[in-house]
């Protein structure tokens, strides 16, 4: 059975739990915190989640387990078959992934985690935070999927990464720079979360931020 | 015809056009500085390069657009047919491109481009970078291939990259980091360089870096 390593607090970690859920693959979620994912015989070298183990061995990288996935449950598919429409969806991933949620990503340490960050740094994310969510919006359709008319990959990646870049620039620029866009992710996140798939991955990540925040408080780290 | 846009000092746009000679596609390469390559109607929503022209229409993202050309143009195969093989080869060119390459990039301001960095970015990126190699060292084989016995998409990777890693830490850190790492780039760039498509990626680089010069002593950018 496919185990797939790392907590549901994680966009990434539920980027390939979406796919597994929407694939019905029987598999096991194996609590790992990052860091905790010790890099021990290449299971995640970085330390990073999510990370999956098969029969195998041990695989990293959010991408690379999606294409990988794709190809051993092809049922019901979440790529394209055509070949040009699934490089579509795999480019409007990596602006999802790498130049939207990456550069928001460094809006994260102030927004949720207590962290301050300087005027300067906050002026220079909004900037580039800014720019590359107009280039994800020129590639996205939300027709209503985000690649088009179809449910694929993409969803997968936009419905746990775009919220997140709303609502740090939201808490720290002040501004839903996704919304300033003119995205309205929060009826798309709407259309996702008829999804049973979704629902899942939105409840266990709700528990996980409860238990997150109980142990804080134990810890005497939060009031 | 497909079209490669870009400029032969850009290692992403070399990924792609390395992996174009080696299946012996008919192509056009069409010189496009970065940033210059507008946005428009989604060619390269950031402006950046690579990106292709199919009679499909556009596509950016190197990786997005390897995958593509594998899809297109099978044979030779540069994936295994492996799926986990294939997988294991997509997490290794992620390491390289994301967390080796993407990381030394800070440094090319200073060793290449005559800007100037802190002490303190110099060491934040020196403790990073020594850890991401080292990461990338745990999944790669070199033998003799980046990901085993078989040239594959993560030579053509490797290849345009790691060298830039290790000379930009040369420059910038005193040290070179990949061979620190036990890494005999040098050997390996022999090795790939016994193929013509290497040795007209790096004859192709060389004139570029030479128009270059030029056209910055005519700018009088430099002496």
């Amino acid at each position: 059975m496919i185990k797939l390593f790392g907590f549901s607090l994680s966009n990434y970690h539920n980027k390939v739990k979406f796919i597994l859920l929407e694939k019905g693959v029987d598999f096991e979620e194996v609590p790992v915190r990052p860091g905790a994912a010790a890099s021990e015989d290449g299971k995640s070298p970085l330390g990073k989640v999510p990370f999956i183990e098969t029969e195998h061995g041990f695989l990293s990288e959010s991408q690379a387990i999606a294409d990988y996935l794709e190809v051993r449950f092809p049922t019901p598919a979440l790529m394209p078959s055509d070949p040009w429409q699934a490089a579509k969806v795999r480019e409007l991933i990596t602006y999802c992934d790498l130049h939207v949620e990456l550069c928001a990503r460094q809006l994260y340490k102030q927004a949720f985690f207590g962290g301050k960050l300087t005027p300067e740094d906050i002026e220079r994310v909004k900037a580039q935070l800014t720019k590359h969510i107009a280039a994800f919006k020129e590639l996205a359709r939300f027709a209503p999927y985000a690649a088009g008319d179809t449910f694929t990959q993409a969803d997968c990646a936009v419905y746990v990464s775009l919220p997140l870049a709303a609502m740090a620039s939201k808490l720290v620029i002040g501004e839903d720079l996704v919304a300033a866009a003119g995205i309205d992710w929060k009826a798309y996140v709407g259309l996702i979360e008829q999804r049973p798939a979704a629902q899942k991955i939105a409840a266990d990540r709700k528990a996980d931020q409860a238990r997150s925040m109980a142990a804080a408080r134990a810890e005497k780290l939060v009031p």
